[in-house]
Parts: structure tokens; C-alpha cells; sequence
């Protein structure tokens, strides 16, 4: 069923970046966008109004985390996850599938599904796809990621393989178990960094077909050139009138280097999660505040930025915040970071809009921000 | 040098309660009025934008913290506190000297200064009453405090006596030393639970004279009935057309019972650390968002209160939020706890005003608020 509106605004002429619009019930995507990430329901450290201020257009959950709290039901009976967390713009969940690798006690894989158990709790779950279908239609989100296998790097190509074959195999459970009329499925690519395997998933997904795709699988420790390679020929092989989301990629250089290749969504932790370090994303590359020089320095923090942070703090008062550990320190920086992203991703669409994303992704990259990995 | 103006708008018949307003080179502060903390030129939590929704109308800092990090000049050369801190309505600094006895490594008191040893580097200092007044007219705030000696609780009555003694000749000094004229300076009033020595620093200080008063050397461990029968003789005793200030309290029925003895002015970091500890403040008492009994809760949190959190996330969110330790639960409860002293010292003051204070202090003895200590 499709729930989704997905429209192309323009096509690059110099690559293949492209500018859409996702239409779901909580309001439109416009794309090229990055998403920030609110796993347990929150974004760390920001309100939902501060989120609207600086322009976020949709956020993401993570159903293994709010499954194991607060649980599937106390977020349904909330009356779903826009309610809960006080958000009214479009989420997205993630299956929480790698989190349930990554982070779980005890992962059996099984070819019906994924054993685990809470690290929370010590409780012992076993999700097949089709439970985890059940658990995000009840979080309610408007689009929803499928249930797959993202295998570590490096690996074996013989598990890439088969975490291949097994996550076109849930994703066909997936689509089938996915009833719910108002909640855009996607299916996720996988394949690691072999052509031949992420062609092979890219034709299993396409051949079931969904409103999107993920791709997932990279941003997990492979170097950034061999990433880009490979993720090239698998942008190209997707379809073109369907959303593609690069899963996990967040930092600058890398998501306008995907934009160019035919990317259109992104999420990351990277901007709250460097934030709470005490670091600054900027048009001159990252500020590390905790620095002695910023202690006098009373400009701005970014005086290129336009955002609520970069009105009304100095980088001395945000140094001091940062070195004396106080939680307003994350809380702005977050903001900050998280306006870097979004702002940058809305200079993509502005640049693909008008056709000169080639001549945007050129100065960048000879720009100061283009060590920014 | 006057620089506050103060004038009483009422004076309540039944009890001692008054109704005022200071006038500070950054806006008014109608009294009774809750004074958040921002120890380190930030509310822990919270940003100036929230403080100005829920009506805050000063905030304090503390001058031993400023002193030590960012350091006095960072202050001073940044604008002063209020440019520093992105506040521009009245801000309080607090002397520092509470901080110097409870905080610092091997203090040295002599009758001229302290001598002390900062715990961030371990660098040696050396306080004189004037060396406090500089730091403070650097730092710029609206009204300041001088630089006092306070007891702790129990003391021997003789160390409380000299704490008397010393806490008057370093008034004098401060006055003296204070040229600011944009700047009000109080004095403080110590003598423990001894109603004589009360009397003393009361007498004393009032022939020094000062713009405000605070009333310092409670909420030190003191049983509350102990306390509020020793403050009742120290309101009366100071100039009825001066402000008071008593240091240290923000839970709600002491500072509703001490309004009805003629304080002014409260502070307290209770409503923030409380928060991050995940209590929040209601109608109907403390509530400990931790409790299970609030997980499925989908109601707001206190269905009374007007505050943005209130209006916006429920208990079941709330609780979510405190029970996987997220940032903005304690900036949630936080607003919402400073929320609600603010409004009470304003419902406080609308009684003053309305000639029926007696009334509503009556009504909060009898009601479910009443046992928060």
C-alpha cells in the first residue's frame, strides 16, 4: 500500500544528486535532509521546539530501545510515538536489528529470526520479522525500516553473503507482515563492500519492491574512499523515483559526497554525540571548545552560522560551559550541530534546485570543511 | 549610592507579607519572587528563552565559582555576567565566602580576609571584603552581597558570636569598598538560632545600611519550626522599606511561611537538583517520576499546572525519560519545578495584593503541598 508521496523537484545535470519531497502524515520531507536521531524517544538534549526551530523535518527512533523501554505498549497507548515524545513532524524507526546485534547479551541468529537478550533486564526475546513489523506498526511511525542482518567490517564475504540472503528473505517477510496503511515501509540494502553482493540485494529488494531504501551496512569502521566507491554503482542501481537513505552517515563531507551519488536521507549520532564532547561542526571544520584559545575568544561560535546558538552565545561563555561540564554546554552545542547538518543538507536541495550541486560539491570539498569526516 | 529602587505595593493586614517591587538597571522584580540558581552563569539545565517563559525575573550566580572558572576578567571583558550569559533581566551574584568555607581545600579564616585553596587547581587565594567587592563589580550583576562569614549548623554560640562580629566589620568594609553605582549591595545577617546574636548583626548592619538585606546562615541543617521562629524576630527587625532576602530556601512552604513573616527574596537550588534526581514538584506534592506507578500515566504531569512541560509530555513520558537517565527529563522537570516556585511567589504576591494572605497561607497549611519540606 502506498502511503508515501515521493517526488523528484529536480535532477542535477552534473551528478546524480537529486532534490524531492517525501509527503507522509506528519508533514513533507524535502530532500536532500538529514534526520537527527532520538533513540529512546528524545533527541539528547534538544526540545522538540527547538527542533522545529532550527528546521528538522523528521526525526528517528529506535524500536529495539523503546521496546526494551519504555515498551511496545506503553508508546502505543500513548497514542504512538508522535504523542509520546511530543513530536507532531514525521519519525522514522529503525527495526533496532542492529542494535539488537550490536548492543545485546547473547545473539542467536536463526534463519526465522533473531534471539537476544535485554541488556536492560537480562529478559530473553526472540523477534522474527514479522514480530518486529507487529512492534513498530504499534510505535507508529511513518516510515518504518525492515527488520535485516547488518554484519560488522570487516567480514567474511561468504557472511556478508548470507546476511544478504537473509535480510531479502525477512524483507520479503517484512512487506507481507506490514499491514499498516499510514506507515511507509523500506527495505535495506546490504552487501558490505562487494559489488557482486550489493548488486544481488539491491535486485532481491527491488524485486519485492518498497517505498524506499536504506542503505545500511556501511558508516561501520570501512574507510570513507572505499565506502564512496561502493556505495556509487548501489545508488545507481535503485530506483530513481523511490527515497534512498544512507543509514548511519552524518558528518559533512561524506553526506554531500552521497548526495552527489543519489542520496537523499541521512541520520546520525555524530552531531549530539560530538556536542556532548564539547565539539563544534563549523565552516572551519571542527572546534574542539575544551581548547584554551576559545577561553577569551567572545565572537560567535560560527559567524557563517545562522542558528539560535550562533545568535546568542560567545565561544568563551560555550568553552566555559563545556569545561565546567555543565549540561546547558551539550544542550547548545547539540542544537548547534544539529542546525550544521540540516542547514548543510538544505544548501544541497537549494544547489541541486538549481542545478549546480556539481559546482556546490566542487567548493566544498576545496573548502575548509572538507577534512570534516 | 542608591541604585534599586524598592517600593512596598501592599502590606498584608493579617500577617507580616509584603508586596513590592525592586527596580534594577535590568528590569523590575515584583516581590515575592523565586530566584533560580545559575552558579556558573547558567540554570543547570535550562535555557535564558525558558526562564523568560516561566517568568523568571533574576537569577543568581556565585562569585567563588565565576572567580575560579571562567575566572573574573573572562566575565568582565566579555560585557559583564548578563552579556556573558545571554540574560538580560536581573541577575543577583551571591559573595562566594558560603562557598570558600563548605567548598574550598584548607581555609583560613583571619579578621581581615580568607584565605583559601581552589579545588579545580589547587591554586592559593586570599579574600579580603574589597577583594569581593572588585570580583563583583567586575562581574557586573544588578544587586550583589557582601562577604560574610556564615556558621555552620550546630555551632557553639561564642563561634556564632564572632561569625556576628566579623560578618558586620566585613559590611562595613564592603560598603566602603563598593563604588559601583549601577550596582545594589546588601548586607547579610547571621547569628544562627540565638535570637540575641540575630538582634546584633540586625542593629549592626542597619546602622552600616544597606540597599537590601540578606538573611543568611538558615537552611544549614536547622529544624524547620527552629528556623522559622528564629527568622520571625529578624524580618521584624529590619527596615520594613527594604528587601529581604532569605538565603537558601526554595522548598514551597518554608518560603510561603517566611512570606508571611515579611521575606522578600528566596533562592534555592532545590527545584534543579531535585530535578536531575528526577522529583518533580506538584500540587500534590513531590512526585518521584522513578516510581512504576507512573509508567502507563498518560496524563500531564501535574494537571494544575500551566507550565510548557505540563502542557506538552505526560507522566508516562516524564517517567521514560528519568528512568533511562535522558538529558531532557531533568531539563524538562527542571523548567517545570523553577515553574512552579515562580508562580507560587507570584500567587503569593497576588495574595498580598488582594489584602488576604493569612487566607492562603491558611489554605496551603491544610492542603496536600503543605508537607513539602
Amino acid at each position: 500500500m502506498i502511503s508515501l508521496g515521493f517526488h523528484i523537484d529536480a535532477a542535477d545535470p552534473a551528478t546524480a544528486a537529486r532534490a524531492g519531497a517525501l509527503s507522509t502524515p506528519h508533514g513533507e520531507i524535502r530532500t536532500p535532509a538529514f534526520m537527527p536521531v532520538g533513540t529512546r524517544a528524545t533527541v539528547k538534549g534538544v526540545t522538540p521546539e527547538q527542533l522545529v526551530a532550527i528546521g528538522a523535518q523528521v526525526v528517528l527512533a529506535n524500536a529495539y530501545h523503546l521496546f526494551l523501554r519504555p515498551g511496545t505498549d506503553v508508546v502505543h497507548d500513548a497514542g504512538g510515538i508522535h504523542r509520546f515524545m511530543g513530536w507532531d513532524r514525521a519519525v522514522l524507526t529503525d527495526s533496532g536489528g542492529f542494535q539488537v546485534f550490536s548492543l545485546a547479551d547473547t545473539v542467536r541468529l536463526h534463519d526465522d529470526g533473531v534471539e537476544f537478550r535485554s541488556i536492560v533486564d537480562g529478559a530473553r526475546h526472540f523477534w522474527t520479522p514479522e514480530d518486529n513489523m507487529r512492534i513498530q506498526m504499534d510505535l507508529g511511525a511513518d516510515i518504518v525500516m525492515q527488520l535485516d542482518q547488518c554484519p560488522p567490517y570487516p567480514a567474511d564475504k561468504d557472511f556478508v553473503a548470507s546476511a544478504v540472503r537473509r535480510s531479502a528473505e525477512w524483507a520479503a517477510r517484512c512487506k507481507a507482515a506490514h499491514t499498516r496503511g499510514d506507515q511507509a515501509l523500506f527495505g535495506i540494502v546490504q552487501g558490505g563492500v562487494h559489488a557482486d553482493l550489493r548488486a544481488e540485494s539491491v535486485a532481491r529488494l527491488v524485486d519485492i519492491g518498497f517505498e524506499g531504501y536504506g542503505i545500511g551496512g556501511y558508516s561501520v569502521g570501512e574507510p570513507h574512499d572505499l565506502m564512496l566507491e561502493s556505495l556509487a554503482p548501489v545508488a545507481e542501481l535503485l530506483p530513481s523515483d523511490r527515497p534512498r537513505y544512507l543509514m548511519g552517515v552524518g558528518n559533512p563531507t561524506t553526506m554531500l559526497e552521497a548526495i552527489g551519488l543519489g542520496v537523499d536521507l541521512f541520520d546520525c549520532v555524530l552531531p549530539t554525540r560530538t556536542a556532548r564532547m564539547g565539539t563544534a561542526f563549523s565552516s572551519e571544520g571542527r572546534m574542539n571548545l575544551r581548547n584554551a584559545r576559545y577561553a577569551r575568544d567572545f565572537g560567535p561560535l560560527d559567524p557563517a552560522c545562522g542558528c539560535p546558538v550562533c545568535s546568542s552565545y560567545s565561544r568563551a561563555y560555550l568553552r566555559h560551559l563545556v569545561s565546567t561540564k555543565e549540561m546547558l554546554g551539550s544542550m547548545l552545542l547539540s542544537l548547534h550541530n544539529l542546525h550544521v547538518l540540516i542547514a548543510l543538507a538544505g544548501q544541497a536541495r537549494e544547489a541541486v534546485l538549481c542545478g549546480r550541486y556539481g559546482a556546490f560539491l566542487e567548493s566544498w570539498r576545496s573548502g575548509s570543511g572538507a577534512d570534516d569526516y
